[in-house]
């Protein structure tokens, strides 16, 4: 089996925290696509580079466990991998940690479909969709 | 089929959109979460309250699908079901409207288990059980 | 002393609070510019319009007060007026209160200069100036 | 005169991005927050310590002015300096830079008074005073 991941480590901001004291849970997804952002810079294609060629990769799902709970100034990691690569289609998923244990915190994962400008299903270039294939994680993963 | 919703209607932010013009999908999780405040109030037992009496209905699970996107200043109906109700467990389901034309931009459900001042999960206040099981909907949704 | 405002009254969102159980400073800057949404759209000149038309009213300054906390649930009212139009610039100032008692929360202003789509500082239309003009307030506000 | 500052360096996250293609006018407020959190931490009082010994820099005021704009996935630093010390209030003053060429984008100051848990105007505790003393700037600033 084939596995490759990217992980990016920063800290809890006070802003993405509720009344519960705890980390709200529309900030994992925001996190989730800082992974996915940076995966993609370290495989030498930034998300940012994709979309000046006039491509974009549409969110059309997203799910999203919660383990346990994050808090303020907290340090933890956001570990990404890519898990699907079809002609239009890829999947992300991701487990976020607690940098100070390894304590799982939440585990998620990401549909996008690629789209024009127009918003228009469009297939993946064939150039981007091959270095997409080479870091492609073959796991198995409960979601 | 016993159907029961609550529509809480708004306004798109300009905050909520992103670089690609539309509204980022982190904010339909906040706007789900907007929907479910809408439905408890309505049944008569409004979150602050839940909380107050030391209960939170702490999320471990979103399921997030995006059909079309949403634009800054048009106004959406959030629906929100109760689709299922538990001794320690709820489940909420929402859909996304354009208000102009009903157009469905996004579906989604919300896990949600009961959990003490401690967040220790507990079973949900028999009284809190009753009053959200008249309010249960048993509806097929795809998700 | 001619005065002209709009109010905007919405719910404050489990999301927008922070761990100290009260609404996140920087969310009343999002509130602002949800006052000034609606503000724009009462006189007839929705800004969605506006940019259509290839003007954009960039924000050069933001200043906030906070005076009170807001917490979850509760109703908010946000005031809008338009202080300043200028050839190049207008200023709106806000206030936020409390619904249930009129309590002030909050007093802010910003300050936006007009745009093209290059991000040029350019005049505002003159039939858009005339609009804003008739909507001008001529009060004193303490920031 | 004396000067000390905190620099912290991030990337850009989608999220914070707007309609606009640029970074929306109130994420800096948080990435003020996000230099603070940092200045704290580094000068050996991390906020979420003196959060539990019962006392919170609550924030009276923000001040923001915006330069130029932030875009997508680009590395920005917030130089953070503390630029008053009273008895019961502080002054941080912010600076934000692109990193790529330390082209200022924004420049702001928050204004915070000390509450005890019941949001009590209280003193600033001896030895937190004298520690943040230490690293107070004199600095002309412009705001």
């Amino acid at each position: 089996m084939r596995d490759f991941y990217v992980d990016t480590k920063f800290r809890v901001r006070y802003a993405e925290t509720d009344a519960m004291r705890i980390v709200h849970h529309s900030s994992y997804i925001v996190w989730y696509e800082e992974g996915r952002s940076e995966f993609m810079r370290k495989i030498g294609l930034p998300y940012s580079k994709i979309e000046e060629n006039g491509y974009f990769f549409s969110v059309v799902e997203v799910k999203a466990q919660y383990k346990r709970p994050a808090v303020y100034d907290e340090e933890v990691v956001v570990r990404t991998r890519l898990v699907e690569v079809r002609t239009r289609k890829v999947i992300f998923y991701y487990e976020v940690y607690r940098a100070s244990d390894w304590t799982l915190l939440s585990r998620g994962k990401s549909i996008h479909v690629s789209v024009d400008e127009n918003n228009k299903v469009t297939t993946i270039p064939e150039d981007y969709r091959e270095l997409l294939l080479k870091y492609l994680s073959v796991v198995e993963y409960e979601l």
